[in-house]
């Protein structure tokens, strides 16, 4: 059948409703693109989750279907899974010099992915990909070599602008294809995929080169040792922190992994120079150097408790310490649900005499997603058919439509997804399709995906009540009768002051319980078991006002 | 001995280094004065504690020479603690009237404190108690009746603000007797006890008032039905919705015990009033009326699990559903580590289709804290010879410090304190002490400081990795041999897929273990527990790089 009659799929994967593990399949007949491949971290309520990805399900089943994967930049978010994703799927990856030197980096720390499939992509020079041509142009963002993705289709154009900020004063000097954007939108472009994350935020974002001053102002005033902390990844403060130590005659220590390994790829790629050759100094080193000659770039800046700069803060750090009168600079501002840990490590700080500049002191930290006035620029210039917040949560989704109705598109032209959420495209129209399986698979210590909803929930209770063992051994024949115990074994559950009377009581419970299933013919464990669970579990409510998890043990001799 | 020899000590039990479970001890020989009794809400590292109060072990040591308790306002972090802690004082309490209805609201709850210790204050009207005569000022803060403290001493004067911010516009006219204080200035003022809360933030606070305009502008444009959550506490704002509904020909429900609570004590006072009689709806009447006629008042603005708003959120709230079209208003910001709850809630609102209004749109809520401009204006109008930061943490603290430097103080006459840290102050000197017992007791269900730090840490682990319970019986006589098991339970730790491999490696472990033992003439119960918990903790280890509680449980038959 003649192309023109099929239709292209946008779905979803990951990184709609929600911040993190962006992942998004364009589907047109047997030609599928994805673009990202990240992670997420997880929520509290996860307990013990190290991270989380999206379920590829649907990719793995179609998999020899997919022509290529396209990478918008190296934040973790976009690229954190792929360790886990690709070797599932063994396909060509595209992207752009650094952000393939931080994908190397990732997979260094397990086996390599093949060379043959890893593909170095130049913006402006499109590539044909089954029945796609795909281009990649600049977007400003919080990392270098950042990129949108245009995807020419069968049906029309559709533009992804990936994670973005306007910023007109870029450090390296790669200025925001705005004009290219505004190419294809005279040319005509079906739909926008756009950034939402800062859509509830007026007003533009401030460039990255505001902060630059900022720091130097900071680093200028220092008297003791300067530690800084942001996000490894962002190479632009990095570069600017170093510029301003050089000038002041200060060396640089890099401590922390991600920032090590950051700062060592875009070093050998070229994205960060140093101003001088032996500016760097090995951490070691610094127990001998005179505070005023030294500024440490470092991780922590989100207070994670086995990070560097928390270490740091509570005189835990083997080769660093914080001394009175140091300068602590926290470049970055807490994720959500951050805020507390950001909080300790702060008031840490102060304990020891440090003094902290954190964002209320200056403009120590930008965002680097768009605001209000950004994303209408884009939308403007784009000048879309139809247009689909991606990169939020709904909250932020809706304050995306928002925006877009004031530049006059109606509610059905603008797509508010799901995980899972195909959207369907023709030249003409946009439709919602049938839900495709999508989710979170978690990550936790080797296994991947092995930690279900069931041991979650019991991890949450046991968080807040602990655990009681029965254990009780029963006579193998009639007349049944009571062996052993039943003991009682608590953990994470604290049976409070008036514990012997508690634990007789708990006992009194079983006993009387299983009196009654002792009776019978046959012992059913199952009732048994239930039984116990119910009588204890409302005697221990009652008493104590906790439901810690009750496991009875039964043996039979 | 002539009393100008001796000298005064302040004494924080709570409330500083940290914000919340305020309680200050004044003390001069045999009189002892004390200032609030509150409660802290847990950090997320206190799994399943519901309350943190102050150890009063110090008090409870000089009960008998404690004249009185003086509340300074009926917020959870300065009378929370009361219900625990007077019980064990039975000493007389002081407050204003509304403040005085809070306590015994919550007393209620459970026995009453005796009539014959209560009593109202008069801001205005000195009470003499032991050595100390004690004098309440007016300040403006998030409730009405808050009051500051005078404490007229042997060795001077030392003033406490309280919570406060400077509201020249207060909703019930009362403002702050900002005359007094600078009177008691003019005199000399010893030290001054100040909320350092907001110390970081530059210039003032804005006025309720401000929040009253937005309030009503949002009342005046919703179409659906209204619900706007709060702090059930904030009278004040309460009072303008409700003013607002009024006018706009709406009906009030209140939903959500401590805004029941409130509503009903703050009405009986006089401290709220109903511009009708009968404006006020029940929630079971709440199904049959038309949503526009409908402002719902809500808790649960923190996004806690339990609240009012967010199991409306989550359409499990029994009277009241969330529509298409509804309005809620967030009049909250909040409270650090707080951000993800409340952010879930109002994701799940978008989801339903309802509007949602929150700090971000526009001014519907303002700090109850002094501002860094405010803070200079009580320190210049009260003119003290000593500083002391209070309710903060160090970081504000410092910040308060800060302030003081930048008005001339020097840091020896700013105290820093810690909890339990004793200032003593004679007329011309103030210094530290030896520091007191103090600390954190935990309220877990209905125990009172039951929980320990093993348990808390017990319940981390289980978070964590979850539980592995062994169980296995062994014969009482020599040749030792196993009779059954070892079998394996497993509660919040997962054997992911290769699951079988993995259950018979750790059975194998454990045999082996035991095999060893079993040859021993005398079997000791801990060495073959011990081992068991080494060697397969090892081989848990290995193989999913997790670390779950492991309880070996042994039977002897």
């Amino acid at each position: 059948m003649p192309k023109k009659t099929s239709k292209l799929s946008i779905i979803p994967l990951g990184g709609t409703g929600e911040i993190g593990k962006n992942l998004l399949v364009f589907e047109y007949e047997d030609s599928i693109v994805v673009i990202d491949g990240g992670v997420k971290f997880p929520e509290d309520e996860l307990l013990g989750i190290d991270l989380v990805i999206p379920d590829i399900s649907y990719l793995e089943k179609k998999r020899d279907r997919i022509k290529g994967l396209f990478i918008t930049h190296g934040h973790e978010d976009h690229i954190g899974g792929l360790p886990f994703i690709l070797p599932k799927l063994n396909i060509p990856i595209y992207g752009t010099k650094l952000t393939l030197g931080l994908v190397q980096a990732k997979f260094q720390e397990r086996t390599a992915y093949p060379e043959s499939l890893i593909h170095v992509l130049e913006p402006g020079k499109p590539v044909r990909v089954g029945d796609f041509e795909v281009e990649a142009f600049r977007v400003t963002h919080s990392i270098p070599d950042a990129v949108g993705y245009s995807l020419l289709t069968p049906v029309g154009r559709v533009v992804y602008t990936g994670d973005f900020k306007v910023d007109y004063t870029p450090i390296d000097g790669q200025n925001m294809e705005l004009g290219k954007l505004a190419a294809w939108g005279q040319e005509g472009i079906l739909a926008l995929l756009c950034d939402s994350t800062n859509a509830e935020r007026p007003g533009v974002t401030i460039s990255e080169m505001a902060v630059g001053k900022t720091l130097r102002e900071w680093i200028e005033r220092a008297e003791g040792k300067i530690i800084m902390a942001s996000f490894a990844s962002n190479v632009h403060r990095i570069q600017q922190a170093i510029n301003a130590a050089a000038d002041v005659g200060r060396k640089v220590c890099v401590v922390g992994r991600s920032m090590e390994n950051v700062v060592r790829t875009a070093t050998e790629l070229g994205y960060l120079r140093l101003p001088e050759d032996d500016i760097l100094v090995a951490s070691s080193e610094v127990g001998n150097m005179a505070p005023e000659k030294l500024l440490v770039l470092t991780t922590g800046s989100q207070g994670e408790p086995l990070a560097a700069l928390t270490r740091m803060a509570t005189q835990s750090h083997r080769q660093i310490n914080v001394l009175p009168g140091d300068m602590v600079i926290m470049a970055a501002t807490p994720i959500p649900g951050n805020e507390k840990l950001v909080n300790k490590t702060i008031n840490h700080l102060y304990q020891i005499g440090a003094e902290v500049v954190t964002k209320e002191m200056g403009q120590v930290h930008v965002s680097g997603h768009a605001n209000q006035e950004e994303i209408k620029l884009v939308i403007r210039l784009a000048r879309p058919r139809f247009l689909i917040p991606h990169h939020g949560e709904i909250r932020h989704q809706v304050g995306f439509r928002r925006i877009g109705n004031a530049l006059g598109y109606e509610d059905e032209d603008i797509a508010i997804t799901q995980l899972g959420s195909r959207v369907i495209l023709s030249p003409d129209r946009m439709e919602f399709g049938e839900r495709v399986e999508a989710g979170s698979v978690y990550i936790d210590g080797l296994g991947v995906g092995d930690v279900g909803y069931i041991v979650l929930k019991e991890r949450q209770q046991l968080a807040q009540d602990g655990v009681v063992i029965i254990v009780t051994a029963l006579s193998k024949t009639k007349p049944y009768r009571v062996l052993s115990g039943p003991d009682i074994i608590a953990r994470g559950f604290t049976f409070m002051k008036e514990a012997e009377t508690l634990v007789e009581g708990a006992k009194k419970e079983i006993l009387n319980t299983l009196e009654i299933q002792l009776q019978k013919d046959q012992l059913e464990w199952v009732v048994i078991k239930t039984n116990i669970r119910e009588s204890l579990g409302k005697y221990l409510w009652e008493k104590t006002r906790r439901r810690p998890i009750i496991l009875p043990v039964l043996l039979q001799l």
